[in-house]
């Protein structure tokens, strides 16, 4: 975690440029003025409203409208905008990365982005990608807090011929962010967030939609009654539509190899219900209650009952 | 809500049985003494320890294993247990069902329900079966609490004939223990919750399962970066095995139905991810999100970021 030290320290850099100001670049301005981690930080949008409301907020002291222009200068930056835009981003800034300048994003995907983005740094910079698993439904500068990556992990996905003072240095300021950090390839970074967060945000956004397209049940009814499991779908169904489109285009064969798995095993347990097999279904269903023990013991939710819904706002 | 002038006066029914002590069954005898809405609480469970913790935890004033010792001299019966048990015990506590006393019950369907529990209950008493949409992913007689149904729905579905008065009075009762109450068919009900409860719970059971059985991502990997989301479908796919298996075996059509629907939608969202259909993606996922706004005004669940989450202990 980070701690108030930091502050009477020389930051770890001068200038952080956001490429991106949404609720991951949002909640790294806040965690890196916490930790003192760095002297200035600029941003880029292409939205002058978000570009408007950065400055607003305090979370940049400028904020323009061309990445170029924010790169300047810059010892860090960190690509926080959906990856679709990332090539465009990396063909902009890569002429202006001064000597010694690190690269980093927070791509959901990894391979995809290192293909994009790798070829236009120039050999005087570093490319470090990386992703913080971390987030909430909300989008935008506003929804951005200090503590969103605290106790989270964060992958890096270093090429093997890195910099290593490169890669040490962005591991420790995630680190100071308030994240573990761990080290795998773009590959099995893909094929892990595939199943631990594409399709599980797929399936909600899906589940969502066959709910609002029935006719013999109303929206209302589906609203009213959604306390019965429903809400916990639309509340991962709720992120940036932006973003995951960019998602699945770009973790397009680890998706369809984890959904091909799960319509398998969805159609044994469909094919139990049919044919009455209780035995089946219990076995299934106590096998999954262990793996939640699992998730709460490695301190990546909590237990409390109803989750702080007691008091519905 | 329920209020605390209740207290003063006479309460609505002088004794309460309630057969099965699981979560649902102690949250009605938490909020029950809130109200002051009953005189006294007797209970049956058909596991020992269970009798035992309800005792000691106050949760009733004796323990049954026997469902037809609690009934005696109730004018309030309530059925707490998994649906796969009603039949049972509706044989058991049918001839011992005073004159005037109502039956009701909290099970996740109402069709098999009504089959199976109806054709027990005297003429001079009296069954509506109802459903309080409302739970945690705990279960047991240490997992309730009085808070439960506040600002909840639960759901009545009397035959066309019942006796009103008896009607009005477990309304009211449901009122007083923090619901809002509203009344559907049977049919209806068990379609209805099809989409909002079974069907995502499924398919929460089904992706956790899916995960936990892949060669090329380990559990551990899965289990630390859950928090992509990963970890609100093993949230759900907590709740009890056998309650589910229950529910799964005895709303067979209409999960069926809702599940045909859903892998049908599933596969137009999986060959839009394959051909790349960005477009027809981002439309989805912008459909999805607008459900979400509606179950917030709705008050049915909370926006705040990280839902209680931001200090995991």
């Amino acid at each position: 975690m980070a701690s108030n030290e930091n502050n009477a320290q020389a930051p770890m850099f001068k200038k952080l440029a956001l490429i991106g100001l949404g609720l991951i670049g949002s909640s790294i301005s806040h965690a890196a003025r916490r930790g003192g981690l760095v002297g200035e930080i600029v941003g880029s949008s292409a939205t002058a409203a978000t570009r408007d409301k950065a400055v607003e907020l305090g979370l940049v002291s400028r904020c323009h409208e061309n990445p170029a222009d924010a790169v300047e200068g810059a010892d860090l930056v960190i690509l926080c905008a959906p990856v679709g835009a990332y090539k465009g981003i990396a063909e902009a800034i890569g002429p202006k990365l001064g000597p010694g300048a690190i690269v980093s994003d927070v791509g959901s995907v990894k391979a995809a982005v290192v293909r994009d983005v790798s070829p236009h740094i120039p050999d005087h910079a570093h490319f470090i990608a990386g992703h913080p698993i971390a987030g909430t439904e909300q989008s935008g500068p506003e929804a951005g807090f200090a503590e969103l990556f605290d106790g989270r992990w964060c992958i890096l996905t270093p090429d093997a011929d890195c910099d290593r003072m490169a890669l040490a240095k962005i591991e420790s300021f995630w680190q100071k962010l308030g994240s573990r950090v761990e080290i795998m390839s773009a590959e099995h970074h893909d094929l892990v967030l595939a199943i631990t967060s594409h399709v599980p945000h797929l399936i909600a956004f899906n589940v969502v939609n066959t709910a609002a397209h029935l006719e013999r049940v109303t929206d209302s009814e589906v609203i009213k009654f959604s306390a019965g499991g429903f809400r916990d779908f639309t509340r991962i169904a709720a992120s940036d539509p932006v973003m995951w489109r960019d998602v699945f285009l770009n973790n397009k064969e680890a998706v369809l190899e984890m959904l091909g798995r799960f319509s398998e095993d969805l159609v044994a347990l469909q094919r139990a219900i049919r044919f009455g097999d209780g035995e089946a279904l219990e076995r299934t269903f106590a096998e999954a209650r262990s793996v939640r023990r699992g998730i709460i013991q490695a301190g990546q939710d909590t237990a409390a009952p109803d989750f702080g819904r007691r008091k519905p706002s």
